[in-house]
């Protein structure tokens, strides 16, 4: 068996793992699928951003703009991984050949990521700035471990 | 006055009407706005895309997946009007120059945009397909109102 062999297979179970579901977004072509993912990180970045911002005390803490950034994240966080199509890693995109040659490592990953974020998500409901702090820390290091295995630096 | 003086104080007054809100995102500058609500646009097009297929007969209706569908669309639906600033009416965009000399304009149609939508989204809700394709009707319409006004034609 060669190498795209292994490779189609590869990504076949990556579709089946991450692309299921109701919500599972439907794709024109990779280029399509790869703005999708992009968009989805690009707004859920900004986002998060703001959170870091309160989480940091770069700006003051107020609980209602906590709770519905981090709810724009929990919605987004859940979005991007169907749209790591078979071929979408080509052209202008930042994904490593690892998202393909790993797809459990990344599945996991991207799992870890989501329930995080939910979990910033329910802390930030509570209007506790503590559990709040906390949860965005823990929502960041799932982030930075995923970019750092499977984001290409620049 | 000159004619850079009235598009500043226009796109002043469009910032206050559009970017207010806790959930107001914030930009690094004018790319990263337009980045951001080209994301937003993608995101919220695809999932208003596959709610179209349901409501047009191409695929089943799944009550399901049109609620999950439509509860992204609505999340989004918010998001973009915050990022049209000032200077990033420039570069790679689609945005008419309509959008900053007639801002009130475009804030009364992205704000029949985001309450149909919102009516969309109770519609996915109830399981009914009549209310939800009706309600999806009027959310197209609210989208293509917009697009006639203040995105340029490829």
């Amino acid at each position: 068996m060669n190498d795209n062999r292994w490779s189609m297979i590869a990504a076949a179970a990556l579709a089946g793992l991450l692309a299921s579901g109701p919500a599972a977004a439907q794709f024109k072509d990779a280029e399509d699928a790869t703005e999708y993912r992009q968009g989805a990180f690009h707004v859920m970045g900004n986002h998060f951003g703001r959170l870091g911002l309160m989480a940091n005390g770069k700006i003051p803490y107020d609980a209602k703009a906590a709770e519905i950034n981090a709810g724009i994240v929990a919605t987004l966080s859940r979005l991007p991984w169907a749209a790591f199509l078979d071929g979408s890693d080509k052209g202008e995109t930042d994904a490593k050949p690892e998202i393909w040659s790993q797809p459990e490592k990344f599945k996991s990953a991207a799992l870890k990521m989501q329930d995080e974020v939910a979990k910033l998500d329910a802390a930030a409901k509570t209007g506790n700035f503590d559990k709040f702090k906390a949860a965005f820390g823990e929502a960041g290091k799932a982030c930075k471990a995923c970019h750092d295995d499977f984001r290409k630096k620049h």
